[in-house]
């Protein structure tokens, strides 16, 4: 039910990701009313999937605590994150009011043993490929523990998604000479640089620029930061976008040369596709939860269906369990 | 004497900049040997400057507490600052180490009445012009009043950048929610509409991606994440640009379209110029000093120089002090 749009594009969407995944097995969790109509387009997807009846659905603009008051047991948003915890799902995805989600997620699910606070990471574009940066925004603010608490998780979901064995990560920070930077983070440093964990490998602070340039496959920061890193860079992008548009349409010869060159800009398009990029990772919680864009379109629904297929398939609970809890990395954190 | 390069950038930047503003005279500080063969190509800039000869300079790699130690009282950038100080000069602009510059700039200025810490201001380009961010990496953090503080330097500089009477600032935050938020952003957003002040017109909270929307004249945030801001933008900017060179150059139908829209793209690469925005520029001390990116060309030093100007001939200070000392602002901050 969630997103600006609901069942006509979460319905599409999820039908596109059991194209790619074929063994998936869907719950739909909302208006049946809304819902069936949508899937009676989608005949396998239709086959794949049950229906799970509500209401009441949580609105976009939401508080948390109103969510968590009026959608607790009975909203689509709780049964879909409920379906897990009781183990009929694997991952819960949802194009919903993130506050609400995460509230929700937290409140039913609760965190891992050796977590205080949850994280949501998003995947980052760069000029190597790809990067994950956390957290964009779950929690606002943390100490040395904290960050380095996000450099476990993060690396756990670079070794799932990226495959590697031993991902790369870097503390953001504002200089990579010592002397600058906040406290927490440089305690942070010496604190991964002291726990030298077999899973993940620091390379130190990275700044700002650095995402992009793909300085380390993981990027940590807190979440008032992360959030706002994240959107200035999205915000650039777009406007990036809009200087070539209006560039391109500016004179006879630029149009011309638009048309030859058309193929190469519809490679660069996919490239800056936001759409394929599409899915934060709730991390740190006993259960997958994947956050896709409100505004997102059924591609980009897909791809948050597939981040969660991912995570599922290659454990990443267990992943950080082994960073987490098995070497006895928590009780030194 | 700094930057990457040194004289061979700043004297012919200082060149460009005194064709626009013929009626600027330059004190060109540092070692006579490396200034005066630069000079001789230049003779208006020749005629129009006098050389203050030092052997001392800062390296780009000096941490501040070492540029104070060795360069107090000697180094170029110290005596430069210093001629502000002592009236002679109406603005520094250096392209050296940006903590030392910070550093001597505090330990020789002082700060304005009323301002406990400096800031450093960034022109942002946005798709409806451009906009001041900062601060971009001066102090980290900060309370409401600090924010507050910061807002009033930022519509100072934004009155004389901009030419505007009340121009409009937003507190840079990760939801526009009243929920989200830190603590000292929404009680500097309280303080803010609260001081309602003629000079700055306060529009609430701003989110990253709303910077590029230039969603309002000033965006305020503390170093940190200001820093973190701006250098995740430019990193997207470059990322943009590799990926549009890439994709131009990859077939042969792509390079005819180049050739054809090369005045677009070159229109779009001035648009993307950085050079063209290049100055930061501190802000809370009670004299200018401007600060061109290390790595720039001549085209980009003539930037920061023009900043200069500006803030001179439109009386930053007088202007800050307005809003800050003549309203009672600051026995209310």
């Amino acid at each position: 039910m969630g997103g600006d749009v609901g069942p006509p594009v979460v319905i599409p969407g999820a039908a596109m990701a059991l194209r790619r995944h074929p063994e998936t097995e869907f719950l739909l969790v909302g208006n049946r009313a809304l819902i069936e109509p949508e899937l009676e387009r989608q005949p396998a997807l239709k086959a794949a999937s049950r229906v799970i009846h509500t209401d009441v659905a949580v609105r976009m603009e939401d508080k948390p605590s109103q969510a968590l008051r009026h959608g607790r047991k009975t909203s689509s948003m709780w049964l879909a994150i409920d379906a897990v915890k009781r183990g009929e799902a694997d991952a819960t995805v949802s194009a919903g009011n993130t506050g609400a989600l995460m509230a929700m997620a937290r409140f039913n699910l609760k965190m891992m043993a050796g977590i205080d606070r949850p994280a949501i990471a998003a995947v980052w574009p760069t000029l190597r490929g790809e990067s994950i940066v956390l957290d964009i925004g779950a929690s606002i603010g943390g100490d040395a523990k904290h960050l380095a608490t996000l450099a476990v998780l993060g690396s756990a979901m670079a070794r799932v998604l990226f495959d590697l064995e031993r991902p790369t990560v870097g503390l953001l920070n504002i200089g990579t000479e010592e002397i600058k930077g906040v406290d927490e983070v440089r305690e942070a440093a010496e604190l991964l640089r002291a726990l030298d964990l077999p899973h993940l490998a620091f390379v130190g602070f990275v700044e700002g620029d650095g995402i992009g340039k793909g300085a380390a496959d993981v990027i940590v920061t807190e979440g008032f930061t992360g959030n706002i890193a994240l959107k200035a860079a999205e915000g650039t992008a777009r406007q990036m976008g809009e200087y070539l548009r209006s560039a391109m349409s500016r004179t006879w010869r630029s149009r011309i040369g638009y048309l030859f060159a058309r193929d190469a800009f519809q490679a660069l398009r996919d490239k800056m596709d936001p759409r394929k990029l599409n899915g934060g990772v709730f991390l740190g919680l006993t259960g997958i939860v994947i956050k896709s864009h409100g505004g997102t379109d059924a591609e980009g629904f897909a791809s948050a269906v597939d981040v969660g297929y991912d995570m599922v398939r290659y454990d990443l609970l267990t992943k950080i369990n082994q960073t987490l809890n098995r070497d006895g990395t928590a009780s030194r954190l």
